[in-house]
């Protein structure tokens, strides 16, 4: 593990890798070399014995197989529909599931389609919203380029954003998301320090988000807009708004989105996803993009794979049209929200007398992040990591994967807790167990 | 047409973007942008009365309705393989498809899977082979780099090398494929002036290639490999062979893979895909890849989409374990041939009488691809695929778009006819409304 682990101690900033220094592979292959997400992935592979406290995956037996099934027959039963999910599609996706999305995104944000302010086609669909996330910064960065990002944040767009040469500058962040304030701050240190030019893209997982489960106040999603707009002077800097998990809310309500504060629909991309409120093997996700973001996003995608698979978007389109895919949700709430109270008191029972050990109980999401007394080293590499894996058989996600900036500076006594895969009993179970290998690491 | 037409001209060797020259995009953007790729679907969409000669669609009767109903209803009928299409996958895909995989290469290449001398985790599932050209591009290609490429090729594959910056040099070839002499030609000419260690990578369509569908002659096969290898002294220079008309032979025997010729499994990469010979809309493309890159290409893919969609490959797999797959390629088979014999000899019965008019007639894939007198301009922007658009209603597409190289060297005399999507009776139609075009224009 520590062999590999030197591979990323730069991850955040210092991208910079000489060219020829392998003259096989190309400098975009040596950024993205040694992701953290294979190393995870592997880790668990390589561990099958371990309760996953880490994966980010979906419940199994929340999978809508039913709905599935009756989706699929009645798509292959029309023949047109049928014909047409077997066919080649267009880049940007198929229109019958891109006008679903409309009346979708209104349903969420409150509002008819007409006050949406935009037309199907500032709607692309993606292989799940990775691949736009992934396309919008191919678009956006160049080598050296600036991302600011809340800290911490999705790991995984950490290794995209490093994985294209250009840095991730952290934005602190509390238990009401990226904090408004420091985004001011750091943006006018950029501008005097005449780096501003290179700020392309600010990216916030504005629900619930991964790996802290917390959303972005409503008041701060205006003001975000709204910085951010007042520093994209020389150029637009866009805001990338991942939604990922804007349908798992159990206690909260819903809010709308950092876009629909964007009045002119000019700098949000708006990211969302079938993946985690229906089923992620079908990588069915979407991008609500301004108008000129269109032709860039869908060259790029055009030239990586044409399109995505015309299949998924039909079936997923007469999930909605036949209603089978809001009841999917609901029932999702409802198990996700007793995972999320078991998850919750196992950490309250094993580790609710442990001075320093502190975590939140999120309202939504997927995730409980959970920080140990600083100079506990649960980071990746670490003594806990190993301890947790090889004596206790638990895994999780150390959480410095999810701070942007170099190894010194990133905090190492965080964790994510999933309670995404596991049964009620085995999260009980991971949690007693990570408790004795945090015992015995205190 | 015009206004657009500009953006591609230099699209083979001047790939210089200024940095900064549009401060929002990233010069990835710059270089994909009017991609003809989007032009062509473009033209298609604006153009729905036209015949289409062009699209590289497959033959709507020919999709696998009952295959895929069949299929889809026993997949999911099995309580633990629906789950697992249903969830999130490996980014290298479901294993389950990759064991059938190797077993499906070692039959078309007419050997045993140990025979193959490679592993499962060799096979890399991605979205359609599209993907896998795009990933393996980026893996391997840094801006200014070389691509050599057969002469003329396809052309969405030119548009994947401009997209990064790099450059498609074209070789010779003749109605056996890339001519061997003429690489070694131009690698040599390549290394004289200090160039050879740009070059990274040979990109040759195998069987019934795109756009002429002509083959690669088998004693070229194991010569490509060979030369390759020669002047792979400072660094490995890779093979991308992309075989997607594979299964779409008629008269002609299959031939072994290039692939099959590179006894230590190093230095080519095969492209398959089920697009072609199954579905596009399921996306569903596998790539066969030395071992040293199967770590850089999943790492890229990872961070691009994490994996494929799960669902497909399941489909997929229990297609070919059903049974369900090799009949349908039989009956398609037997289709094509058909389209191809009546598209044939419309052609000689429109045109047969034209001095200067010359067609191949093939024996695999979808295309018939002709040439005009010289100095006749069936280019795109030019006057014949005005007219045949504009006046005529059939569309085709631009032989030009097919060659590496600045516009001044490009020839403009070819046309790719493609007999894929339209039924016989469209194809006859189509090629009288063309030779009217041609008829006129001569």
């Amino acid at each position: 593990m520590l062999a590999r682990f030197s591979g990323v101690t730069d991850r955040g900033l210092d991208t910079t890798v000489p060219p020829g220094s392998d003259g096989r592979w190309s400098r975009r292959r040596q950024w993205a070399a040694d992701g953290v997400v294979g190393f995870m992935m592997k880790q668990a592979v390589d561990h099958p014995e371990c309760i996953s406290l880490a994966a980010g995956l979906v419940d199994p037996q929340t999978l809508p197989l039913e709905a599935t099934r009756e989706a699929t027959q009645r798509m292959l039963a029309d023949e047109s529909r049928a014909r047409a999910a077997l066919q080649y599609g267009t880049t940007e996706g198929a229109q019958r599931l891109r006008d679903l999305l409309l009346e979708y995104l209104a349903g969420l944000e409150g509002v008819s389609t007409d006050q949406l302010g935009i037309t199907p086609d500032q709607l692309v669909l993606t292989t799940g919203s990775q691949q736009l996330l992934s396309i919008l910064c191919e678009t956006l960065l160049d080598p050296d380029d600036i991302c600011l990002v809340a800290d911490p944040t999705y790991y995984v767009f950490l290794g995209v954003v490093a994985g294209l040469g250009a840095r991730a500058v952290p934005i602190e962040s509390d238990e009401g998301g990226m904090k408004i304030e420091s985004l001011e701050e750091t943006l006018q240190a950029l501008r005097d320090c005449g780096d501003l030019p290179r700020v392309k893209l600010v990216y916030v997982v504005s629900d619930h988000d991964n790996p802290r489960s917390v959303s972005l106040e409503t008041p701060r999603r205006e003001q975000l807009v709204e910085v951010v707009s007042r520093y994209s002077t020389k150029q637009q800097i866009f805001i990338l708004e991942d939604a990922a998990y804007r349908e798992l809310y159990y206690d909260a309500s819903p809010r709308p989105s950092v876009w629909s504060f964007d009045d002119r629909r000019q700098s949000v991309v708006l990211a969302q996803t079938f993946s985690k409120c229906f089923s992620p093997g079908l990588r069915v996700g979407f991008g609500v993009l301004p108008r000129e973001l269109v032709g860039p996003v869908t060259d790029l995608k055009g030239n990586e794979d044409f399109g995505s698979a015309s299949f998924n978007q039909y079936l997923l389109a007469t999930a909605i049209e036949e209603g089978l895919f809001h009841p999917h949700v609901q029932r999702l709430r409802a198990t996700y929200a007793a995972k999320r109270d078991r998850l919750a008191a196992a950490v309250t029972k094993y580790l609710g007398d442990v001075e320093g050990v502190e975590w939140l109980v999120p309202a939504g999401g997927l995730y409980i992040w959970m920080t140990l007394p600083e100079g506990v080293d649960a980071g990746w590499g670490g003594t806990l990591f190993e301890r947790a894996v090889d004596q206790e058989q638990v895994m999780y996600v150390p959480g410095d994967l999810c701070h942007a900036g170099s190894d010194d500076v990133r905090p190492r006594n965080g964790l994510r807790l999933s309670f995404g895969v596991e049964t009620p009993d085995r999260l009980e179970l991971g949690v007693e167990r990570l408790a004795r290998a945090i015992r015995a690491e205190l």
